[in-house]
């Protein structure tokens, strides 16, 4: 089974796309797949060393700047470069673009947990060489990113120089015409100390803004006949050079640990070199080693073995390896939108985590989930403040695009108007509470961030003729803004008043104390809650009765049809060739919206309507957003579409790794990317998690010949394998359970087999 | 009566709030009320010299640039600065803000048209002099700014020094809070030539973008017993120095010729140079006697006299006086919606022209009217252009603010999705068209607006169940945006459709070798006719039988109501107090958006749902915008709600002399100065203007004893008065004329009066 991505690309383009495709990371800590001695005149690289969370303010332009838009926006940064060594054999300097390649290749482990790049090269001058690149981001020592180069010489050699630098003149990367992709303000960041002394080099750097520093204390060890060392400073540059005897391979070992302010006090260097003190006695293969037991660990549960389709086993691990590459661990951190792999979105986190990612960890990794949710609730008050500039009384209006939780979007029809967001949020809290039952969490988290988004519904919507509506919002898909009754934000609202009603109810009887003192800190009264219920009760959901479909909104309907078919392929994504307004004015949507609505809340309507509505929408869909076509797979294998199903997966799990968006580039697609999870396990497994529980109803793809993973569901472990005959389920861990398959009741006990014929229940 | 505007105050809001009321232009130069001599320390002045249309470009800057949003501004530019003299009394520098002032007195003679000041001062140390200055931006040479100063000493004094300038260092004024004043790019000019001549001072400065040229050309004379002159130079300063003996009066007169690569052509300095000679053999009374035959020319038709209101009288005169001052009358410039008199919104062109001035020039100035439609006509081939990035097959759509031609609107949900500006345009060239009958500007400028606007709608809206549709744009009210079927836009569409229909058949009729040629140059087909006739004639009209009112939009009425009266009053106007989700989300508007449309098209509907509606939104509306109460006056008058009739006018006749607004710092509101020639014209005496020929029915305000005015109509001057007792129509020029009076055909004679009394027809 493939564990390995293997890539031997030299084109700018696609070195561009395996920049990110070939990162590493740790949810702490992450580095682009660049190469180490750079590229030759003309190539563009964007070279990248990100810290999650680590990131400075800037302030955002607005032609017309309205009340209440952000007057800053945060943006993650691009720390110091500790990615470069320079090689020269003889005085000519190593580039794979001069001289001859007779072999050259890129791979990233996955099961091991590092890249290397082999390359076996002849000078211009005719000298050879074979250098193996290999290099980590560890996940046991966050603050670790280890480079080890060996270099063979094969036709004599004198000499073999290296020349490694930390280098703290950083800035990020700039293209003003892609509003995916950061505008200006590339240089954030300054140094503030760079030295060397007898233990390291060390560069420490500052944001010009938020004050918060990075430092980066490196330092080498070179195995060679013999080797002379010497180094040079400047203002933000600490360069080590070693000239080796070129008797036999040199071996040169880099160890850079990255601390931060946001999660190591104030004596950044001091705190970086007792770390690097605890790592620097071992060898690159000696770290694998903790590298592998900690990889082992995650697949044990984390991974889906796919038998019969190669190509997306090595898709499905390649995204479930960068999930767990980009996923924040500290309470300080959450997932980008691009993981630590690239600077698209600036580093900011959306809805994608709670809608796609989130589910990945709460079925696999609770406690990362947990960390999720906790980071979440760390903003709570920047929402709370949000919703009073919006105008609300009372509620949590939490941020559409953020890092430490103020509002980073600059365009609010298709950021600040996404409210739904906010119970996107509440919905994750409901669902780590169905799959863990942690009532304590509930107590001290849960209940507070229901409360406080129950209260932003309310205020936001008005009853009018006994319904209750919301007005002037956007939904998921952005080709539709500022509407009236988006249904999916009115249907995820209704979820989240009436859990907060339930929520309330059951502390009530539980716990009444906790509730009083939570009320009366909240101010919350028994009449606020009797308007959730009634606003829950009565919540509008606009359906249409010719179509016998959900209408995305009240007037959504009776715009003119866009023609996608019609459509050249090269006016795709819509975004970069029309006007908002033009897309507005059309039935054409960025991605699912009232689909996901379906698959998330599958009970608030019927199967006819579900069905209708899956194949209205999918005619005006265009995909343009990656968080599309999984919802499409998902729903598609709900519906029995299993043709449809299968592509759609298909495209959701190759989607970086083909580039199919043609902006990987910037950094991989993570919500797509918990998607082909969620495609698998919601979709062809059929897994939903109730009130009443664990439920699948598992489909093999006619293109595969069995599939099995691991699901954690209160404190037990689930094996679910999907063979052409049978399902079956076994409880690794924990008690005996009962769950629903194919609709029903069956109970899988404990450390047992249950084998569910194909046809049978 | 009065013709003269007197200002006495010396704090810092009032004298920026006059520095708008006293500024002085001619339409392509105007000149702020600002003091020669300069404020004390911590006084904001905004000092500013405009030239109407003379703009350069700067960059929008967006958080996030979406497709088709413009990337450059245009923006007027503070010009060279002339103003500037410095007076010293035997060495102590003038200031009203030191020693002691006897008098005080400033006035803007609206007969006359120049400003004066009356000092009378008494030095720290004791040395009184009366100063008199006077100021004068020409009529009659568009590009002379002429300022006189006498300085007379009452006590004795020995010297008296007077220090001119002319300044190119000069930049924009910047508020980053304020959305209607301009958020950056303060400094656009640079000096490329500063120096002094036997002739003249000269400065000549360059914009950075647009390559623009202006140059200020100057030349002063002293009388005096004897002086002593000097002069000195930097790189973008001339200065001049006189030292007068203190015997007698002192007489210093500065002509100040501006020109401008738009109309002058590359020679600036040599065109000022022979426009200087012109002028300067004459004095400032002389000068003051071609101003004052310009003006007896304005007033003559022009003019409104109100017997019984000398407020209102006075607020009148100085809203028409004005708009004179602000109206460009060469085919460069348009009307800025802050005139020349200060830097609001950036000196851009907006609906405003077409709908709230254009009617006054059309029915006193014709060919200053015809003009306004000639610079819309030469940004034709830019309206064309965005329609096409706004995703139009065909068709024109105006920009919704610009000096040019191109979209300056940074904010397109209250910008470019204001759509209906298209629609304004074709109905003041339909206006124009009833007005005068100019057939041969119909064949040749008309026709292609209304062709190319109304294959804008035909390509905005859609067909569906029989009715045409225009989704996703944004009436008038700006709290409320992007929305189906807003009532103003799809009544204004649809008769911008019929108009083009019948302006195609007419032109069939009477000259179809130039329609087949037009046609052809424009690709248009018969089929496209056809089009628009059944888009007109089937266009939606939101009408709720419930309130039997129009809605404003497709879902304005499902909103929740604001609450106006419960508003504190701090919180107005919302838009500097509110998110615009906020606004949006409840029904309440900025302006007038439906009501304006029964105005502008009173057929369309029965006089019950014009009634309704205007009691319906009337409870609603703000009047945040200038644009409003004019309108609400209007229709108060034609309902018979003359209480209401009367006091929203006041509010509009007043808004700019009473400063009710709080921002007439910025520049005069001049749409609003229009709309109290409305008030007047189309609301108390009824007039409108259609197919079936010139309508009235005068109503006498209460608190009024007469009112009268001309109208200029088909090559007519028709005087009308209205006193208590009767109606009385003098046909002061022109042929015979028939009228409707209170809905009965009357016919006026040739050079004869005819009186109706009250209460007969």
């Amino acid at each position: 089974m493939s564990w390995k991505l293997t890539k031997y690309e030299l084109d700018n383009d696609n070195l561009l796309t395996n920049e990110s495709l070939l990162s590493l990371g740790n949810g702490y800590l992450g580095v682009r797949g660049n190469f180490e001695e750079g590229y030759t005149d003309g190539f563009k690289s964007i070279r990248g060393t990100y810290i999650n969370a680590f990131h400075d303010e800037t302030e955002i332009s607005y032609g017309e700047k309205l009340y209440g838009f952000p007057e800053t926006q945060q943006k993650l940064l691009n720390v110091i470069d500790a990615q470069s060594v320079d090689i020269y054999v003889d005085d000519e300097r190593f580039s794979l673009f001069d001289g001859e390649l007779l072999a050259f290749e890129r791979n990233l482990h996955m099961d091991a947990g590092f890249a290397e790049r082999n390359v076996h090269w002849i000078s211009p001058k005719g000298k050879e060489v074979k250098i193996h690149f290999r290099r980590m981001v560890s996940f046991v020592t966050k603050e670790l990113f280890v480079l080890d180069i060996q270099i063979e010489p094969i036709t004599p050699v004198e000499r073999v120089k290296i020349v490694s630098t930390v280098n703290g003149d950083v800035s990020n990367y700039v293209d003003k015409e892609d509003p995916r992709v950061a505008s200006g303000h590339a240089k954030r960041l300054h140094v503030t100390e760079a030295r060397q002394d007898a233990a390291a080099s060390i560069v420490k750097a500052k944001t010009y803004v938020t004050g918060l520093e990075a430092a980066c204390v490196s330092s080498a060890t070179v195995q060679a006949e013999s080797c002379e060392y010497s180094s040079q400073l400047t203002d933000s540059v600490v360069e080590e050079t070693y000239v080796c005897q070129g008797v036999g391979a040199v071996h040169f070992t880099k160890f850079n640990i990255f601390t931060d302010t946001l999660r190591h006090g104030q004596d950044l260097i001091d705190e970086g070199k007792v770390l690097l003190h605890q790592v620097q006695d071992k060898n690159f293969d000696e770290l694998l080693e903790g590298q592998k037991a900690y990889l082992d660990n995650y697949w044990a549960v984390s991974d889906i073995e796919i038998e019969g389709d190669q190509r997306v086993q090595e898709g499905i691990r390649f995204n479930l390896y960068h999930l767990l590459q980009s996923v924040g661990k500290d309470p300080a951190s959450n997932i980008a939108a691009k993981g630590l792999s690239g600077e698209g979105y600036e580093g900011h986190y959306f809805w994608d985590t709670e809608i796609y990612m989130f589910p990945v960890f709460l079925m696999t990794n609770p406690v990362i989930a947990k960390n999720l949710l906790l980071h979440r609730y760390s903003i709570l008050g920047h929402a709370k403040e949000r919703a009073k500039e919006l105008g609300h009384e009372k509620g949590a209006l939490f941020p559409w695009r953020t890092i430490t939780g103020s509002e980073s979007s600059a365009f609010f029809p298709a950021g600040t108007a996404q409210y739904h967001i906010s119970a996107d949020i509440a919905y994750s809290y409901i669902q780590f509470y169905l799959a863990t039952k942690d009532e304590a969490f509930m107590k001290n988290y849960m209940a507070e961030v229901l409360f406080e988004t129950a209260r932003l519904w309310a205020d936001t919507g008005h009853m009018q003729n006994g319904q209750f509506r919301i007005d002037d919002v956007t939904g998921p898909d952005e080709y539709t803004c500022i509407v009236n009754n988006n249904y999916y934000t009115n249907v995820m609202a209704k979820h989240n008043l009436l859990w907060a009603v339930k929520i309330y109810r059951m502390l009530e009887q539980q716990d009444e104390d906790h509730l009083r003192q939570l009320a009366s800190r909240l101010e919350l009264t028994e009449n606020e809650v009797e308007a959730w219920k009634s606003a829950g009760e009565n919540m509008y959901l606009p359906y249409d009765e010719t179509l016998g479909i959900n209408a995305q909104d009240d007037s959504f309907l009776q715009k003119a049809r866009w023609d996608i078919k019609k459509t050249p392929r090269e006016k795709f994504p819509l975004l970069l060739h029309y006007h908002p307004l033009t897309l507005y004015r059309h039935q054409v949507l960025k991605q699912a919206d009232t689909v996901l609505a379906h698959f998330l809340l599958e009970d608030e309507q019927n199967l006819d309507t579900i069905k209708n509505s899956y194949d209205y929408y999918e005619e005006i869909t265009t995909h343009d957003s990656s968080l599309s076509s999984c919802v499409h797979s998902i729903m598609a294998s709900k519906l029995g579409y299993s043709e449809k199903a299968y592509s759609y997966f298909n495209e959701t799990a190759l989607l970086d790794l083909e580039n199919t968006h043609k902006n990987t580039k910037d950094g991989l697609h993570m919500a797509n990317m918990g998607g082909t999870w969620l495609g698998i396990v919601y979709g062809f497994a059929g897994l939903r998690l109730k009130e009443s529980g664990l439920s699948l109803s598992p489909v093999l793809p006619a293109e595969w010949n069995a599939f099995k993973f691991h699901l954690r569901y209160q404190a037990r472990v689930l094996k679910v394998q999907k063979t052409r005959e049978a399902t079956i389920y076994t409880l690794v861990e924990g008690e005996s359970l009962e769950i629903t398959h194919n609709g029903e009741a069956l109970v899988v006990e404990s450390g047992k087999e249950l084998v569910v014929p194909e046809d049978a229940v």
